[in-house]
């Protein structure tokens, strides 16, 4: 084991991790259900649903077996010129429970490209219908993910500092309030009556990078709204709220008013393996609806739809879309309704849920960011009682897989709550 | 079938194909060693490698087999603050095998991601290090990838038209020929020279979606060396060029000089799942060794070093390593090269080869580029013999996967001597 982990220091780059830490990534041996078995033999119970992509429990032997079968069968195809049935599958079912206006599915990799994908569609609408509307409208606080034009669609700071002056320029709207909602309206309302703008790009009802901030449905039909009055299209980024994250299957069925393109990714595996689509509404598809080859499209990814990840995609759905599962995401909201409801604490500034999703805000006297001091306090308490949580500064918010048990979420809820009541010192 | 194409044609939106078109995309059933099994009884061989991502042929067992069992054990587990065995053995065993300066490795899911993350690396590089280096170049003709950075430092044209205004600047130097050389020293002297390059990218010893350009390993040691002398860091686009496809497990691996940093994918799973990596040296790991928060590369994916993707990549560098694969590459060398020998027409223009990927440049009357109106003609004329090749324009090239048979390549190079001889009008 230590062998392992002396390799892993010397040659992994991890993700979102500093180079120089006193602390070990913990080896993980075997995955199953809601928990993390570590080499040392214990087991974690992971909250955050591995960066938020599992939905049934790991390991779950119907998707593995579905992985399996498809491996055997047709691993890949190119899929410019060629077609297979596990894409076009998934495609009729993923299209079929999105909301009614999407009706077409492009495939990437992840939720960076989906974003990638959503953006470029959006810029060439207007390119193809000889516009040149070009600037892109977002909200402050926003992550769309990490590759150049997901950084420049987001909120500027630590994550991209070095990378700021290769980013494309974006007009920033604040995270809409009961506070700021009028203010926030008359910006999108100025701003998309400029007649250059191209697109409006959000996180559905959850800002989940900024700390699991939380804005109502009327406040997004509101938006979505205005934004298409003034002729801009509207990408919902649901690689976050998608495939039943926020109760509904996707955040954007809470709202009466559409979105021209949507990006998923993250659950639509059920958290096996990579994948990501971008699908859209007849208004955007019909710009591209042309033989000239200057029209179409030049975007694509080697193993675009790939039929191993289709497969999965498929097999999560079957689960996604089961009662047991549909009954699983009402039960666990109504576990952090009561959770919100008994617990008391001074340290609380916030506490709130969306479906699944549960976020406790906590008062920080320093900077109440990403990079509170709180979170190295939280991080490693939690993960010392067996319990993944991976807090977003100082906003601990539990996410977890919908196989999850009403006993497991009271185990992290008491550990919350003991933590709350522990005398700790937020600056050390 | 039909049922499946039509719902194919309703609702997927495939890659880098115009939306209206003519021709409907091929339903594939199985595929299996060179060949794809179509929905109605063809049997095609699969001369391309499905966008030159296929090593060990379709279907392959082992690799079926070492992907399923690892998706039974241990599906997916967050890779930060967590990390398994498949992510460190693939990590020791590529890094043994790429050039000996490269030391440490970041994943991703594919092959734009992998540059997306060398150009962060780059500009962080100069960033963490206090200095302003900003600018990159890139060679006249390059391919990096459908995302905005990968965009970014590639050739501008009409892939990328409706988004040339969100792309950042970036320097282009020739494509090196033996005419130019000269001349593309001194301007990568110059640029180099004017200390505010960060970095040089380039696809080495092949440019692909360019046309499958080659050019010498003489070449790309005198323009590391040049770029290196001036403090610029190197990055080799190996998406293409690695695990074998040119002879060389690498395609660095046949210059003295060797890249600062380094992109994967395509072949590192042998064409079965979508995974990208970016390695790098020790200079550029130095930068970010720093437990500063501020410091740390701030990138990641859900997906990251997903295990299942690992164990693919395990199986398929196996069989990469294996004596019979390092003869197969010999061997399909050696058979191009008889081919090209033995090939004439006065329709050819250029045929060049390198390790596995040979191609033919043919003459056009017209534009010679993607555009060319010859690819129509060539396309359908190889499908129709139940050869999938997929010309860039004018220029037919064979990509095959290692375990095509003599045979089977005898039948690919008399089906392009039979086009070579037919009366095809480029304009039709």
């Amino acid at each position: 084991m230590n062998d392992l982990l002396d390799l892993d220091k010397k040659l992994i780059w991890h993700p979102f991790t500093p180079l120089v830490s006193e602390i070990s990534p913990i080896l993980i041996e075997k995955a199953e259900g809601v928990y993390l078995h570590t080499a040392d033999g214990r087991k974690i119970i992971d909250a955050i649903s591995s960066w938020w992509v599992n939905l049934h429990g790991h390991g779950h032997e119907y998707i593995a077996k579905a992985i399996s079968a498809q491996a055997m069968k047709m691993e890949h195809v190119i899929f410019a010129g060629f077609t297979h049935e596990p894409a076009i599958r998934i495609s009729q079912r993923v299209l079929s429970i999105l909301p009614d206006n999407q009706v077409k599915i492009f495939y990437s990799d992840n939720g960076s490209t989906a974003v990638e994908v959503a953006i470029k569609m959006a810029l060439q609408y207007w390119h193809n219908n000889n516009h040149t509307k070009k600037r892109v409208i977002a909200l402050e606080g926003a992550y769309h993910g990490d590759t150049f034009g997901a950084m420049s669609v987001a909120e500027r700071g630590p994550f991209n500092a070095a990378f700021q002056s290769h980013l494309f320029n974006v007009e920033f709207i604040p995270f809409p309030t009961e506070e700021n909602f009028e203010e926030v309206k008359r910006k999108l309302f100025a701003l998309t009556q400029s007649k250059d703008v191209a697109a409006f790009i959000y996180e559905p009802l959850l800002q989940g990078t900024a700390g699991m901030r939380m804005y109502s449905e009327e406040m997004l039909d509101e938006m979505i709204s205005i934004a298409h009055q003034n002729e801009t299209l509207c990408i919902a980024d649901e690689v976050l709220t998608g495939f039943g994250r926020t109760g509904k299957l996707f955040a954007s069925l809470y709202c009466k008013n559409q979105p021209d393109i949507m990006c998923l990714s993250k659950g639509i595996t059920g958290g096996f393996m990579p994948f990501g689509a971008t699908t859209c509404n007849q208004k955007v598809l019909s710009a591209f609806e042309s033989s000239e080859s200057i029209k179409t499209l030049y975007h694509g990814h080697s193993y675009t739809a790939n039929p191993i990840s289709c497969a999965a995609a498929n097999a999560s759905l079957d689960l996604l879309l089961s009662a047991d599962c549909r009954e699983s995401l009402i039960r666990i909201n109504i576990s952090h309704k009561k959770f919100i409801e008994r617990v008391k604490s001074e340290r609380i500034k916030d506490i709130r849920c969306l479906g699944t999703v549960m976020a406790v805000e906590l008062k920080d006297e320093g900077n109440a960011s990403y990079f509170s001091a709180l979170r190295k306090i939280i991080y490693p308490y939690f993960l010392k009682k067996n319990i993944l949580l991976r807090p977003l500064g100082n906003i601990i918010y539990i996410l977890p897989p919908f196989v999850i048990k009403d006993e497991e979420l009271e185990i992290i809820y008491n550990e919350i709550e003991n933590f709350l009541k522990m005398d700790f010192n937020p600056v050390e």
